[in-house]
């Protein structure tokens, strides 16, 4: 591995900007990888971000371009006119132009395709710019080769040749009929091995054509090509016409991204934000759970001023309300990301809910008598026997319900299409911990006899 | 999209099995997708496993064996001799063949290599075995074309197709050296429009070469072919000698398996489990995170014992006992979890630990003053002014104590090469709980003037 960015680099790079020093970034700039010289711009203010990519040649400026942060991305275009965007984006593959032109205001998308010498490209652009970035419809790419049924090999690879620019990263050939249905593959070795004269339908494979719809969700693209091991995915729209291709590239951002999405949920965070993004935009992302914690938090306070006579006789009761609260959180949150986890994936079709929550109940049977256990012993000798009982029996029946409702909310969110990961989120801590409270404090009076 | 798993196809599937109706699995199995058939043969009985895994043939065995989870394979294979699980392992590519033996006891591991009739590929997989599996040697293939830089191209194209079968996965031809160090690469499309008689030094790219080392952690491959959107990456061994290819798939499987692993770290969850497994290891799983919460909750209870005065004589300031500790872990999971990403994502070469810690505090300043007003407005009608002031004083000081922990320990965890992910989960919830407490009370008495 070549090039690593460090803060030696960077105060170099700071230095020759400073310098104008053309013939330092033809020395060690230039040769980078276009994904390295994104990453270096991402470091840098506007206006030395913009120095700097314009010292680029055309073709390596697009591809810089579409490797940039979203924000570097938007600053550095703004200084550029319509028809410069236009002469950027045509350098690119129809997806990648299509996500950097969605991104600009509507007034101006208009423009830059009006620019855009090539009117086949532009065709593409606003075709791809009408599906939803989620779908696979805003995933796809219009760079693919296909063959018709009745053609002969040597027509194919004629073809092939010129599409010669798309031909790194053509993976299989994809084969349609009449209408432009997809019908099956081709690789690009048995028609590399084939006589030329050989037709296509002597050839080409139709077992297990795998394809997606323009509308798929962009996590179900994810899971179809990680599934049977895809490097790339034909589009169909629903009259079952090859309409795209999508590549395991952006398959793979799609996964990342999702993951992110997953583990932010989980931690109570409700956009997407990154350690670089401003502080206001990140504590209004963080504000919704909090203020969902502020409410459980509330109410639980409503919760034991309802028990007040109880807590004033008996002050140890007070001891071991976190123990409850946290208890009953940390369960929950498990019991939810095992469900979350397996729905994801798409695992659960015969799953049925019962046999879950039986499951849960079990686990949570096991490591509940253990930790009561435990706990009865600690509270027995720092307190008293009673304190002890109230504990153990509290701890172990709020155990069990944190269980099962860590295990029904994320299938439940599912059932109604609402996206499950919600539930590892604060959402479920606060209210097991209001529910732990009420039992804890109820089983308290009922063995003190208060 | 063909083939989905039903209910109703896996009852046929099971009343096939009962009839044993071969006829039934002609017209309703074979032409299935070899992912389809794991799937299906990992919801049946180890019996009906093996009825319908030995009606497939020898080569769609192989590749189902790949694609069953670890648990049914492991069953399935316990019934072969060393010798049906060496002709199996034969159909295999390497790295595919390495991960299933490396899976057997240590004896049948050898038993199994001698039983294997091409030298060569047991020669190959016996080095493969020799690789930790997260490892970037763990995950790479014995599979790949490469080219000697003095060749020319006719003799290369020869190359291609002797190694015919792997062609299909070829994406991209590596150029090696007279000591077999890795020099270039070459894509197919510039080897197929070049004349016979070129030399492969005069058609190579040595830019840009991107390769990793066997000894490369498998979360940095993935985060290289990512970042440079690659379909395979060739591996160099110490001396730079070329002894391997990673393709993405096996890398997406990392990807998925590193998410998940940080979404169960994040939720309490110890080892890699899924909703299938036992309920005693789920337990096992889920105890040492569930065992620090209970030791939060013990000290929690020694904290608020210190204070058992002030509570018997204000029992009111048990109320607000669940809002603080849960608005306490709320915050910092939630700056935990935003450093946790940027270090998983390697994004993190220049943020100095201050700034990190400055701008989280500055969210946790913005987030803190708001929560505390609410919170003083409700305590203030709730009960008294005091209290108001009491709890809207410790959430916010709370809050501001949160956000730094949670910043600094994945940041510790990080420098002392602890996964940092371990923070986002109960542990700093617990330490938090503690914490806030101790803020809690002390100001509750010195406010209360107890």
């Amino acid at each position: 591995m070549g090039f690593e960015l460090t803060k030696e680099y960077l105060d170099e790079v700071f230095d020759a900007i400073d310098r104008k020093d053309i013939v330092w970034f033809e020395q060690h700039l230039f040769d980078l990888h276009d994904a390295d010289i994104a990453d270096l711009i991402d470091e840098l203010d506007e206006q030395q971000a913009a120095y700097i990519y314009a010292l680029l040649d055309d073709e390596q400026q697009a591809d810089v371009l579409t490797e940039l942060d979203e924000d570097t991305r938007e600053n550095l275009i703004s200084n550029f006119s319509s028809k410069e965007i236009a002469e950027q984006v045509e350098n690119l593959d129809s997806d990648d132009a299509a996500d950097i032109i969605g991104e600009l205001p509507q007034k101006q998308i208009e423009e830059v395709i009006a620019h855009i010498s090539d009117d086949l490209a532009a065709e593409e652009i606003v075709d791809l710019l009408n599906y939803d970035e989620d779908t696979a419809g805003g995933l796809m790419q219009k760079e693919f080769i296909q063959a018709k049924l009745d053609w002969p090999v040597n027509r194919c690879i004629v073809e092939l040749r010129r599409q010669a620019e798309e031909v790194e990263k053509v993976y299989t050939i994809y084969v349609i009929d009449d209408m432009n249905k997809l019908v099956g593959f081709l690789s690009l070795k048995r028609l590399l091995f084939a006589s030329p004269t050989t037709k296509i339908s002597d050839l080409y494979q139709d077992k297990n054509i795998i394809s997606v719809k323009t509308s798929d969700d962009d996590e179900f693209v994810a899971r179809i090509m990680e599934k049977y091991d895809l490097v790339s995915v034909p589009v169909i729209d629903l009259q079952g016409k090859l309409v795209g291709r999508i590549t395991i590239d952006d398959v793979v951002d799609v996964i990342i991204e999702e993951a992110e999405k997953d583990l932010q949920l989980a931690s109570g965070i409700s956009e997407k934000i990154e350690s670089s993004s401003s502080v206001w935009r990140i504590s209004r992302a963080r504000m919704p759970w909090l203020l969902i914690g502020l409410l459980g938090g509330i109410l639980g306070a409503q919760v034991i001023s309802g028990f007040e006579g109880g807590i004033s006789k008996i002050p140890a009761l007070a001891f071991f309300i976190p123990l409850i609260t946290a208890m009953g959180g940390n369960v929950g949150v498990q019991s939810s990301a095992i469900v979350v986890q397996s729905l994801a994936r798409g695992n659960d079709q015969f799953g049925s809910i019962l046999k879950k929550i039986g499951k849960e109940s079990l686990v949570a049977l096991i490591n509940g008598l253990l930790l009561s256990v435990i706990v009865f012993g600690f509270a027995y000798v720092f307190d008293s026997k009673t304190l002890g009982l109230v504990v153990s029996t509290s701890l172990f029946t709020v155990i069990l319900f944190a269980a099962v409702f860590g295990t029904l909310i994320p299938l439940l969110l599912d059932r109604y299409k609402i996206d499950p990961a919600l539930a590892t989120g604060p959402f479920i801590t606060t209210l097991n911990d209001v529910l732990g409270l009420f039992i804890y404090l109820t089983i308290g009076i009922l063995m003190y006899g208060i």
